[in-house]
């Protein structure tokens, strides 16, 4: 990548719910972008997205797209990224990949910028942007495991449908809107598009998110825990995670569970070192009733955290919960915000 | 109580949630009712139900209302049973009542069948149905803890708003209309009708059910943590609860985690401990995409259980989802199976 200070950005999978997220935080920063390539597939080539209020027309992602580009933001699937990332790496852009076909590679780095910025300068032309539900809890544990020390993490997801699409956030209106009319709702798109069976999310819970793993755990749960111990390069961290889909449209919460390593922290201790902590907003006040919520919490890009409380039988242990909208911190924020530490670094 | 082969029963709060509920179970098995008498608040009074297709007048709760009353099922909120219980004993009626009311008393048995029922002779006149997302737990934990030994458990809740009554489920319907409209939602009833603020539930989750105790858990978490050990008579068990409210209509669902006491049991071990539970149907067949749900669950008198997991670092570690109908298992049924129970052992 040429080191200027201003950059051909490509965001692949634009017509996305990540990517158009993706180009609004482009423009929020005010990101030094001198000409954006939006691509898609080959369906939506020809149409327009706007950009600082100027339209631009939609190229179809394919290698030679990506000729000029000095830093591409994926968002179109692990089938494309596996496709086109290196064909866009050979022509010299740094992709940062919002799938999951490169996150456990060892030679790509996986990066939340509040965690493990430090990262970035070890990629080789690819740079990982985590799953959802594991950059809002990181951004919470790390300041826990600088401060206290962490040795144990149970994390229960509450997830929005957002996280599969748009064609989930479309099916939970229809359904709600079908169950509300005393209709049959139609079940085509959740738990998982590919399985062959899809039930009801209107109204409802789906304890299965993305496919089942051969020791019952599904590939999200099996994100949550890799993924975590990669990014804050801790492999004996012990983590386990249940992930279920809920009816509400954007943001993630969970309720996680942290033992650390010492048995005389408080309550006020923690929320110090939270609220210590970058890209981290407290929300913690029982006698207000103040905590996060996805409603509160959708179209911010910070990680709300509240319920704090010690465990009543392990001095060690904690509890609290943890929100942020899965399609800014979650996906296109911290993308974003990679590619500013990215051109920070190179200055 | 005097025993004769068929009962007069009270159904005290008769119109609500619940009431209607105890009037479909005591129909469903038949239960020998010689007469019913449906109470509710003075402003109901006059109104009829339907039990065993009969037209039956509703009469106002008041302590005159049980005299001739054998079995009185209470399900009226708290203060309301604090008031007339102890008339109804005093009337010569046995009371199941199913408010936080006499719970923790030491004088009162807490039960759910399949785990104590020989706590129902301990009674002074009055046994406790125990909260809706306890019972359903404790029907799943107790085979666990005969089989295996139990040392620990780690609970996050995912709980209808019918849990919080009529009211919360027309507002949870009116919420969703107006959200799918575009309008702003009204908000009166949840997550705690007493309190000062309310949040939307449509499209959301709150995690907070009940008010808020000094220790920063919720009286909902506490009872959780409480009456799980009475039931079980085993104060030594860890437990630890977040209990949250999420936009569906009935059924509560809860990702539970446990460590027993060895650690050579396979998921096909708990399975079949799980299996062998009155009272309980394991749904848990990944390679199908079997698990409860919800919507599955609903109208349903048994405890679900799918999603069976062992930790991937501590060998005595499970994860498991449980599903129940938190009117049915998690109250009329419960106070209808306690009736039964306490007739049986009469007989």
């Amino acid at each position: 990548m040429v080191n200027h200070k201003q950059y051909h950005v490509a965001v692949v999978g634009v017509t996305g719910a990540v990517g158009q997220k993706m180009l609004e935080m482009l423009d929020s920063i005010d990101f030094p972008v001198e000409k954006l390539y939006p691509l898609a597939s080959k369906r939506s080539a020809g149409k327009k997205v706007t950009f600082k209020g100027e339209e631009v027309e939609i190229l179809e992602a394919k290698p030679e797209a990506f000729e000029g580009v000095d830093i591409a933001l994926f968002s179109a699937g692990g089938s494309v990224s596996k496709q086109l990332a290196h064909e866009a790496v050979n022509r010299g852009a740094v992709v940062i990949d919002n799938t999951s076909a490169f996150r456990m590679d060892p030679d790509v780095p996986l990066v939340v910028p509040e965690v493990n910025p430090e990262d970035i300068q070890k990629h080789n032309g690819i740079i990982a942007n985590p799953n959802c539900s594991t950059i809002q809890m990181v951004v919470a544990l790390e300041p826990i495991r600088k401060k206290f020390g962490l040795g144990r993490v149970i994390v229960s997801t509450y997830q929005s449908v957002s996280g599969s699409g748009n064609d989930a956030v479309e099916e939970l209106k229809d359904q709600s809107k079908a169950l509300l009319n005393g209709e049959e709702p139609e079940t085509n798109i959740l738990p998982v598009k590919s399985e062959p069976k899809h039930f009801p999310i209107a109204f409802n819970a789906l304890p299965q998110i993305d496919v089942f793993e051969d020791n019952h755990y599904t590939f999200e749960e099996m994100k949550m825990i890799n993924e975590t111990k990669k990014i804050m390069n801790y492999p004996e961290l012990k983590v386990a995670a249940t992930c279920v889909r809920l009816p509400f449209f954007y943001s993630h919460a969970e309720s996680v569970y942290v033992e650390i390593d010492r048995d005389d922290v408080s309550i006020e201790d923690l929320q110090n070192a939270l609220n210590d902590q970058d890209g981290l907003v407290l929300e913690d006040d029982i006698t207000q009733q103040v905590y996060p919520t996805p409603l509160s919490s959708e179209g911010k890009k910070d990680v709300f955290v509240g319920r704090i409380r010690k465990d009543l039988d392990v001095s060690s242990g904690f509890h609290f919960w943890v929100v942020s909208d899965n399609l800014l911190k979650g996906a296109a924020w911290n993308s974003v915000q990679i590619a500013q530490k990215l051109i920070q670094q190179e200055q």
